[in-house]
């Protein structure tokens, strides 16, 4: 049986593909094909591992269906938003200065750090240009309050990529400074995708404060539990290599604790950093110092809270039988 | 007396101080600082040369007013113009490797091309921000008009942006390639300034179509102005180095020119890099093949087509004299 998601996952990838397809003129063919490589359309390694999975448009989509809307009628704001994620993925990927993304040279390494500047900025902007579109769905009033909603969440995006970008340098950090960081850097995306299917589904304003909570915390589960596995996952079912946070210094809430306790971790860890040699060990050692557990204790808070707000949103029909599913999958909490 | 003008641009300086704010947190407060510095407001050099002439949004206010609206209504949209015209800057110093703007570093030079990269992704998304606080003074069709007219903008200010990167490799260019670069470039925003200035005016659209099409020219006229002054450019009056373009192998109009014309100028150019010495040299030797007349009469040309749409456009009182004012000064044309 075909599910819901089915049906609305192809149709957010033509909604995507036309609102890109902006770009595609003659003289701009470069310009637009640094977007599509982007996004997962044309070049080397094409297909579903480069595209990403489409989570972020997937909420929108069910949220507005499962509080009352038609899915249809949103799909240019879920294209809106998986823009404006693949934009900060362009950018987060220059800052970071990183080479692989989704398995595929990053654009800068393409093109150049200008061009990919420009190319993320680009994406950003046709984020913005497609929730003009929305005409003839919604009274003006509810766009501009989309439109506000959206931008605050960029706004919160670049605070949590300004902390990502400020935290490397400093030793001083404690596990209280890691939720404002991921507040931005995750939740406050997947947050805006559920606040906005509530505006554009027609949820009165109670419930689409819960479902804004069901996505903010689903947004911190799911980086928590990110983390976690970024030290202590399975290679085989993660696909990235387990331990390679530690290996790229990367300051995350098992760290931050271990980095606060101050013992043995904590003192290799201020020496510099770690060879691929002594990361098993050093894994070992954080676990034993209690921060596996600590994330894990976090993430399932974190988790109960999500549930918790999605159940009160109470999302109708067959969009909310996937929305619960889709937040299990996420949160790995399949049965 | 003072001038409307006079009385216009504290207020601009004052809304767009209120809309960085957003910032301005204890937790984010080296964020704000980056914004306020490249702003001109705060960090060394701090003063009028270091904020700029504000050309934008006094653009926006004056038309405005001279199609019927009242200018204090539209600051937010002023504001939001140069907020958009200081975020193009900052990414195109980094793109640029630009060390210099306003006399100052560059915020790239001070704070590192990651935490620059996103401090303009933070000046781009507090402009979209602004728009959204007119609902005190217009209907929401409106405010989503103008939205429509700023991203369509932006995206053609990303174009033009990606012509000048790619033409910094290409050897093949003709004199039309310059068109499309600062139409995107410098020729978009203006337009749009006067175009906005139009809509919340309350213009009718054929007033509103003039107007745009005075700014587009004044953009295009005032860029082969400037590349003019770029090569044979009196240093005591512009401020820059004379003959800095050629220097910087910027492709600018005379430079195309030459270069199509395939003579002395332009095999010397193809051998590589200028060095100081050489510059007057080539800059008479430009001159002598043509491009220093061939880049006045486009200018002269592109200067009438603005003023005349500005005449077409009959712009009303105070706000019409001062419009006149400020495009001829712009243009070199002072009395």
């Amino acid at each position: 049986m075909t599910t819901l998601s089915q049906t609305i996952l192809p149709a957010i990838e033509v909604e995507l593909q036309k609102q890109v397809a902006r770009l595609n003129e003659p003289r701009t063919a470069l310009y637009h094909e640094m977007l599509t490589y982007h996004m997962g359309w044309t070049g080397e390694g094409v297909g579903d591992k480069a595209t990403g999975k489409r989570i972020r448009p997937l909420l929108v989509s069910l949220v507005t269906s499962a509080s009352g809307g038609t899915w249809e009628s949103v799909i240019p704001v879920a294209a809106s938003v998986e823009l404006i994620h693949n934009f900060s993925l362009l950018h987060d990927d220059i800052q970071d200065k990183s080479d692989i993304r989704r398995g595929r040279p990053t654009a800068w390494k393409k093109w150049g750090v200008a061009q990919a500047i420009n190319a993320g900025d680009g994406l950003f902007i046709l984020a913005n240009l497609a929730m003009t579109t929305l005409d003839n769905f919604y009274p003006a009033e509810t766009i501009l309050a989309g439109v506000r909603i959206l931008q605050e969440t960029c706004l919160n995006l670049t605070r949590g990529q300004h902390f990502d970008i400020s935290y490397e340098a400093r030793n001083d950090l404690q596990v209280e400074d890691y939720w404002p960081m991921i507040s931005g850097k995750t939740a406050a995306l997947l947050s805006a995708c559920t606040d906005l299917g509530g505006l554009f589904g027609g949820a009165d304003e109670g419930t689409q404060s819960v479902y804004r909570d069901f996505g903010h915390y689903l947004g911190l589960a799911f980086q928590v539990q990110d983390d976690i596995l970024g030290i202590w996952g399975d290679e085989t079912v993660t696909g990235k290599s387990a331990a390679s946070d530690l290996l790229e210094g990367k300051k995350s809430l098992p760290v931050l604790y271990g980095l606060a306790k101050g013992g043995k971790f904590a003192q290799r860890w201020e020496q510099g950093p770690l060879t691929a040699d002594e990361v098993p060990g050093m894994a070992t050692l954080l676990e034993t110092e209690g921060a596996r557990l600590m994330a894990q204790q976090a993430a399932d808070q974190m988790t109960e809270l999500s549930l918790n707000a999605l159940r009160m949103a109470d999302p109708r029909g067959k969009a909310g039988d996937e929305l619960y599913a889709l937040a299990k999958r996420l949160l790995g909490r399949e049965s």
